[in-house]
């Protein structure tokens, strides 16, 4: 299971965490802009060998078992860094999401909780 | 985390848990079809307002913490039934992960062993 | 303009040009297979420095100027071949169109008449 | 063929067009944003009915005919808007090349010359 084999630890220390940063509050259903990447503390190589392939971004919001596709930012290797800033909206407060994976160490994800006031 | 919001459950009952299905062996490095799919049982809506989106299909190696992606598969609502038949190949033996999302009903995923011999 | 870099050969000869196979004439929203792959006459490489990286598969119907995403096919290096047989169905008769990606040598494409009876 | 099929207008006065903006001059291989968005001037309606499922990222270098997929962008409908500012790098001078897909309006590109220097 996919559980199992996503693994989660502190970016601060290990270059394949993604990063969310955003405002912690928003307002309903008004744009903002979250910032995704990999390598924020710490640099993830980016040769076509050993890469950041995509990050998937998702919303679960408070009190909805399904979760919500928000967006996949795919990065061609060399010439694409796995870092964006999207725009996004969200109708209700939730937790964002975010799992990538790098060609060679596969699966990482993290959270970051959003209020919607 | 995705372990907590990833549905598993059984595929006869449940129509959007996705299925793999592919030979129990198969020879190393050595090109084989899987069919994955969702709807095998029970068919899933397949219009606009409801859909499935795709599905990812990964490799987990038994000796390898290491998720290998094998392969995303898009679907445009309407023309495009949640199903395809890929040719891959293996190394080593492993697991296959299909990882499903629906644009209402969210993640779901189901997981199938292959021996390589 | 991509019209002007989307490269057109003949499959027989040239190893990156898509190919599509189905039926010349299918039912009205019926589904039917398609079998979409780079390397049907001469294969292609597949490893992680060379490799195709994905298809898209489109339906031009003969009276709409808007183009229909039908799916995207992508192939993790090695382990996915650039190979799908995928279900689809369409509501009027158009033309097919695949375009596919080599990480080294772009962008090709390849179209096939349907005939919706 | 694409060529026929893909749509070039004037983003001040249609909606679909993707804008990419970013400096005229850049280093080599240096990181440097590009905002790629659809909507800049007149914003596109984003419903699970009718929005822009993806822009695709091209760069087309000048002494090249082989063209590079920097990334794909994907927005699921409501939550994610058709716009990220996208980190990427060059090696020679080119153009970047966008396409965007509406799902009831089909394809549409625009370009923008890069210099390396
Ligand atoms: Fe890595
Ligand atoms: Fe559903
Ligand atoms: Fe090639
Ligand atoms: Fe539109």
């Amino acid at each position: 299971m996919l559980g199992d084999v996503i693994k989660i630890k502190d970016f601060k220390n290990e270059k394949h965490v993604p990063t969310i940063d955003c405002p912690d509050n928003v307002q309903p259903n008004e744009e903002f802009e979250v910032d995704v990447q990999v390598g924020k503390e710490i640099k993830h190589p980016n040769t076509v060998e050993h890469h950041i392939e995509w990050i998937d971004l998702f919303i679960q919001y408070d009190d909805d078992p399904n979760t919500v596709h928000v967006g996949r930012y795919m990065f061609g290797p060399v010439v694409g860094e796995p870092h964006v800033k999207a725009k996004i909206k969200l109708a209700k407060s939730g937790t964002l999401i975010a799992l990538s994976h790098c060609n060679i160490h596969g699966l990482w994800e993290n959270t970051k909780k959003v209020s919607v006031v």
